[in-house]
């Protein structure tokens, strides 16, 4: 092994030690010119790079991590699944890992992850606080794609949807379907994608010049049995004639508190709900949905993962935006 | 630190190095008796475990493995949540892995799993094809679990359900509801789950005097379109008055396929499947079920799991079995 090494390359050419051992990775962030700089020099003092070091930079574990609020939720499984049909192509393998939308199990993992056990992470935030400090951390360390639940806050790469647009078409549609007292299921409200989601409701109630009256927002919890409660108790006392639920896993409790209070879908109540579910269609009634490219966006998101790994060109910032799509079925039926 | 190590102590007591080991970390394999010599002289000759050791011996990863064919599946995602609580209680982390029924991807994984980076496996198998070998290796290496669908032939701890009864009753159910020409939707036929409740369909049959039609067997495959195809093609070609599904995601074309041929659940078809689907009753027509307690298999599996890490009591060729429920529907009504 020669006496060069990357620091003396550095002090000859007047460049960092980190810029010139990115310079002989062929990292994206380097110009040409001074790759080409570092490579002639290193080539003329007959530099070898030390292969102990350079093994350990180059461990791979072939692994990525997959982080989601839950598996059994129908977007996330359909996105895991685009994630998979990415990471498979390289031979990648895919964990997965799931918060039940508790912060505290997401930091913990998150920071164990950093450790070396996975070449990157693809992840969408439970939102149940506003701790974000393990997720600009775990980006600092390690490639990190955002996907879906994001906060806009944060830098990285985000895919997302048209979260804003698809609740404005759903309250229009509801609106359109004859509906004046429309309830909103609000959930995610810590992150940007509840956020839009509740603007988009608020402003076409705007609008169309209609009130917004806070008796119609239920905030939804963790707890699937006080959602029941809120969902019931928004039907008994307040008696809405169109919901617009947020996520997927409201839209089962207002199907069964309709039941309960013996209100029929849609001749009583119009439901919509942004959902994956596959059963939609074969639901009684069919449930009109607000459908994610769920599949779309985990194939995205990996293939940009992939993408920062070969250090090929890609926005550090960039946010991408997918179109929903408004299924309209029996649920929301005139 | 002293000068006695375990080699000093097993010569002094003329039992063997692994055997003093074990005594020290309080193995259940140790009698009671030989526990207490080891300890006493370990006493008495001033015994200290050499730290450094002791640190490889124990260290832990503090993470299990959960490798399941889908977690879109709601069997799995409700075990998976099962042995989600139990780890929880343990501090430990639980990384999900699915091999969507791809033989090839659960040899990989399991393989890969085996250095060191988890602390032992739960595994429910693809069952694609008859090779074995990958979890014989598994579980000779680390603790492995297996739960629901298993090889009897494999030696170790086997959580399953009643599946031969329960697909018995199932049929009984359907005979009981006037049904004379049952089909049976075969999935996991290579492995024992799939055995026991095709067993449990044809002795109902032979019991109750029906004759066995080999046309009114369809044998699914892993690619969703194609089962689609064979349960539209029975239908229309040999239509049954019943039909039992061994697995959960044979329900929905069922559903798809009597629309297309218009043909009425329960009227002139009754359904029946294995599935934790938690929209079942709220299905047009809601379904009837066998419902596996998909939760309590997870949990049973873990807490086994942790008995072995314990080096607690436990059976290691034990098979446990947990009983499903039959839930009746409107898809059977007479």
């Amino acid at each position: 092994m020669s006496n060069i090494n990357i620091k003396k390359l550095a002090q000859e050419l007047n460049l960092s030690t980190a810029t010139v051992s990115r310079a002989l990775t062929d990292n994206y962030q380097i110009s040409s010119e001074t790759k080409r700089r570092v490579l002639e020099l290193a080539k003329s003092l007959n530099y070898e790079p030390n292969p102990f070091a350079s093994n350990l930079r180059n461990q791979k574990s072939k692994t990525i991590a997959v982080i989601v609020p839950e598996v059994a939720n129908h977007f996330f499984s359909l996105a895991i699944n685009g994630i998979e049909e990415i990471a498979r192509k390289r031979d990648y393998h895919v964990l997965i890992y799931q918060t039940h939308e508790n912060s505290e199990t997401e930091i913990a993992f998150t920071l164990k992850l950093l450790s070396g056990r996975v070449d990157g992470i693809l992840i969408s935030t439970s939102g149940e606080t506003n701790n974000k400090q393990h997720l600009i951390e775990a980006s600092q360390s390690i490639p990190v794609v955002f996907f879906d639940r994001v906060y806009e806050d944060i830098e990285g790469v985000k895919i997302i949807t048209d979260d804003y647009e698809s609740s404005y078409q759903a309250v229009q549609h509801l609106i359109e379907a004859g509906c004046k007292k429309i309830a909103y299921l609000l959930a995610l409200h810590n992150l940007s994608t509840g956020e839009k989601r509740l603007n988009g409701y608020l402003t076409a109630l705007k609008d169309n010049g209609i009130p917004f009256n806070k008796n119609l927002l239920v905030t939804s919890t963790v707890d699937s049995n006080q959602n029941y409660a809120l969902i019931k108790n928004l039907l008994a006392n307040n008696k809405p004639d169109g919901i617009l639920s947020s996520i997927e896993e409201l839209a089962f409790p207002c199907y069964y508190a309709c039941r309960e209070l013996n209100l029929n879908i849609p001749r009583d109540i119009k439901i919509i709900s942004f959902s994956n579910l596959d059963c939609a269609p074969l639901l009684n009634p069919s449930l009109t949905t607000i459908t994610q490219p769920a599949f779309e966006i985990g194939s995205e998101a990996a293939g940009i993962l992939f993408k920062i790994f070969d250090k090929k060109c890609f926005e550090p910032n960039e946010t991408r935006v997918l179109k929903s799509v408004l299924i309209k079925r029996e649920s929301t039926a005139v």
